[in-house]
C-alpha cells in the first residue's frame, strides 16, 4: 500500500454536529423573538421556522422575515416586526459566537495528524461565505494547510461530483492512493473519492438514516479516536496519543 | 408651556458612539485577516478598508470582499481569499457581540424617564435590519415603547425630511409641543422636529465638525446627566437621580 500523505475532511456532521448546533441556534432565536414581544407558544413558532427552512433551504438568508409573514397578525399586535426579526437574528448569531464548536476529538486529532507530517485539508459542500465562516469559527484554520481548503461553491463543482476531489488532489499534488477522505455521507463523502482510488473513512456517529450501505468505505469508524487507531495500525503512522476531552490551545 | 409627554431619540452617536464602535470592529477585522495569513502591514490594510467604506457607503454588505480585490496579490499568495474574508467578517461580528454598548448614562437615563411616565421612542435613519439590530444589541428594547420605534427605511421617509417626525408623532398620538427629540446632528435631528414645533435637545459630546450652528435647539446638553437636569428644572419632571456608571439590569 502507498504511504498516506494527505487526509481531507468533510466539515458538516464530520468535524462538528450540524444538527446540535442548528437546533440550539434556532431555539435561542425563537425564544428571543418571544422575549421581544411575539405572543405565541414557543413550539408553534419553532415548528413554523422548521417548515420555512425546509421550504426555502438552509442557505436562504431571510428565514426570520418569512417566518413572521406566516405567523398570525394577532401574535404581532403592538410590536415592530423589524425588532422581532432582529431579536431572532441576533440570538442566532450569538449562538454561533458561543456554541459553534468542533467535536471534542476533532482538533486534537488534526493536531496529531499534522505532527506526523500529513497534509490536512477540507473538501466541503456549500456557500463559500458560510463554509469559510465555519472553518474560522470552528478554529480549524491553524490545523489545515492553507492551500488544502476546497469549498464546492468556490470551485464551481458540487458534491457528489468526483471532479471536486480530483481538483483537490491536483491542487495539493498528491496521488489518489496517497490521500484519504473522511466524511459522514456514504453517497457524498465516500463513493466519489473511492471512485478515484482514494482511501476513505466513514465516520458514522452522526450519519443519517437511509444511506446506501452498498457503498463500502475503506474504513468505518465511530470517531477520531478510532480513526487514529486505524492510522497507527494500518498505515504505520506514529500518531501521538491525544486527550479528546481537551481542545488544543486549552491545554 | 405644554407638559412633556414623549421623548424620542436618535440612535447613532446619540445613544452610543458609532465611531468608537466602528473603529474597534474594523481594527479587529483587519487583525484577524492578518492572523489568517494576509501578508501586509496593518495600517495599509486598515486605510484601504476605510477607503472602501467611503466609496461604497457603510451600509454596503461586501466591504471585505472588495477590500481583498484591491490588495496586492503578492500579499495573498498561499492563502484562500474566502478564509481571509471570513476571518475579517467573523471578527467584525464578534466585536458587535461584545462591544456594541450604549453610553454609560443612556440606559439609566431612559429608565429614569420611563419611571415618570413619559413615552420613550427612537427616530433613526438607516436600513431596517441594521438599525433594528442596534436597538436589540444596545439593550434598548426594554426601555422603549414598542409602538414608538421609527426607522426611516421602514417608513419610507429619510432624515432630514420632517415628515418622518410627523409620522412618529401621529403614531404615538402626541402633539408636537408635547414631544422632545434628542440627537447629535443639528441638520438631521434638530432642524426638522423644530420646524414642526417639537422641543429639541442637541447632545454635542460626539457632534461632528462643520454643523450649521445657526440651527438653534431648545436645549444644548453635553450628556444625559445634563439633559436630566433640564427635564427636572424646565419641565417640572420628578426624574430620580441615577448612577450613570451602572447600567440598568446590572444594579
Amino acid at each position: 500500500m502507498e504511504p498516506l500523505r494527505a487526509i481531507l475532511f468533510d466539515i458538516d456532521d464530520t468535524l462538528f454536529s450540524t444538527t446540535t448546533f442548528a437546533t440550539k441556534a434556532r431555539r435561542n432565536a425563537v425564544r428571543a423573538m418571544l422575549r421581544a414581544g411575539l405572543k405565541m407558544e414557543e413550539e408553534a413558532v419553532y415548528s413554523e421556522l422548521q417548515e420555512v427552512i425546509r421550504e426555502f433551504s438552509s442557505n436562504y438568508s431571510q428565514h426570520f422575515d418569512k417566518l413572521l409573514m406566516r405567523l398570525p397578525l394577532a401574535a404581532q399586535v403592538g410590536t415592530n416586526p423589524a425588532l422581532i426579526v432582529a431579536s431572532g437574528v441576533a440570538a442566532y448569531h450569538d449562538t454561533k459566537f458561543r456554541d459553534l464548536l468542533p467535536f471534542a476529538d476533532a482538533l486534537p486529532f488534526l493536531k496529531a495528524v499534522r505532527s506526523v507530517g500529513l497534509i490536512t485539508g477540507v473538501v466541503t459542500h456549500g456557500l463559500t461565505a458560510k463554509q469559510a465562516e465555519k472553518i474560522v469559527r470552528l478554529g480549524l484554520l491553524p490545523y489545515l494547510n492553507p492551500n488544502a481548503i476546497f469549498i464546492s461553491d468556490q470551485l464551481g463543482i458540487a458534491k457528489p461530483n468526483a471532479k471536486l476531489y480530483q481538483a483537490a488532489l491536483r491542487a495539493i499534488g498528491v496521488a489518489p492512493g496517497e490521500a484519504m477522505h473522511v466524511g459522514d455521507s456514504l453517497s457524498h463523502d465516500i463513493a466519489p473519492p473511492k471512485s478515484l482510488g482514494m482511501r476513505t473513512a466513514w465516520i458514522y456517529r452522526t450519519a443519517r438514516e437511509g444511506q446506501d450501505l452498498a457503498i463500502k468505505p475503506s474504513h468505518r469508524v465511530q470517531d477520531f479516536k478510532e480513526l487514529a487507531q486505524v492510522l497507527r495500525k494500518e498505515y504505520d503512522l506514529d500518531l501521538p496519543q491525544f486527550d479528546a476531552s481537551v481542545a488544543p490551545g486549552q491545554e
